[in-house]
């Protein structure tokens, strides 16, 4: 019983996390000092035993008829999330979904600090976007180590991204984040996630057709529901 | 007992659908053609008794000790999340993330169809991005009426982001996704969803975390976990 191993947090209650966070950061922002496992649930679309069993791994346990300490609890999943260290990160393939992202004001609020943006073209290096000069793809392995890349940023086109995902995983990145619209494989000990921008827009639909249906078919699409 | 109301599916299990389909449609195209409800479990980060239970609202049992079909659970979850009928989606805001979606192969794939391309800004106006001209925002409702959009995208600045919400709800458009960074409010009977593209992002941090502290700090970051 000596070294006490880490929590172990379930991967389903870790995918939750950030949506609680960006949850109680709305709470926050209005000043709303606590906040019930009901209210949460709404919000990040779970159910409130579900919310309760998943800050129960942070050990977090709320107060009856109180409910939960908005600030602490951000501290906590910050914490748990490893939002409070600084993660530099590199973006690869500045076209317009790379430029984008070089500009989205979401990631350094939330530690992510982009240190390099790169590119296969030898025409966009130099170019200046975001305040960050385009680096050379070649030089991949120099920027990894010297500013110490802790997440690269797959911004390419599909056709390149496996290609990229090798040349970052041999300069020592250990997490990846592929936004190319294509399946990659990365060797054991990686961290692989995918952004796949149609997630939200296929739950729009589903409750778009409900709403469709219950008004009698599209023809009524032009009206207010 | 005439009319059977819409069976009602919990929305946290509406939210996972897509996850579901995507890891459907990976192994369609790698031509598998069953899947045990723990396979897809491990692709779509949930438990398996979960991934059943969501089947169940489908009406998808799956055949104890072969799985489930790939491809007829792809067609009961596209008919299901609206995925089977067109929808037309106009994107407001032609800066680098809106020329992105424009171009995003993902969206056209799903269904989902873009029609208008639309921005404030008078210079961007005609300018041609993934094969459709920019239109001005004064056009907005004409736009919406003639091409019976069903989705609007917002990919303005955050300062401009309610306001174009406003003009959406009123042209008629019920379904809003809103990549600005910034909380909108649209009225009740309007579906509101919010893309935030540094959630991957917070999942990956975690267990990069998890994997300095196991090695002992982040002076490791260089090698291979």
């Amino acid at each position: 019983m000596a070294d006490r191993p880490p929590r172990r947090i379930p991967e389903a209650t870790v995918a939750r996390l950030p949506l609680y966070y960006r949850a109680l950061l709305e709470m926050a922002e209005q000043r709303i000092p606590t906040v019930s496992s009901e209210r949460l649930a709404e919000m990040a679309g779970v159910n409130a035993a579900k919310v309760r069993k998943d800050f129960s791994y942070l050990g977090s346990y709320g107060t009856r008829g109180v409910g939960y300490d908005v600030e602490y609890l951000l501290f906590q999943i910050s914490r748990e999330l490893g939002l409070t260290q600084d993660w530099p990160v590199v973006i690869v393939g500045i076209g317009n979904l790379g430029a984008a992202l070089a500009n989205y004001r979401g990631f350094s609020a939330r530690g992510f600090r982009i240190v390099a943006l790169v590119d296969a073209d030898p025409a966009k290096c130099g170019m200046e976007v975001g305040g960050l000069a385009v680096e050379p793809l070649i030089d991949l392995p120099r920027i990894v180590a010297e500013r110490h890349v802790a997440i690269g940023i797959i911004a390419t086109p599909a056709s390149a991204a496996q290609e990229v995902a090798e040349l970052l995983v041999s300069a020592g990145v250990t997490s990846v984040l592929n936004f190319a619209p294509t399946v990659i494989a990365v060797p054991p000990g990686v961290s692989l996630r995918k952004v796949d921008l149609s997630i939200e827009l296929q739950i729009l639909s589903f409750y778009q057709q409900r709403r469709d249906e219950a008004e009698g078919g599209r023809v009524a699409l032009g009206g207010m529901s």
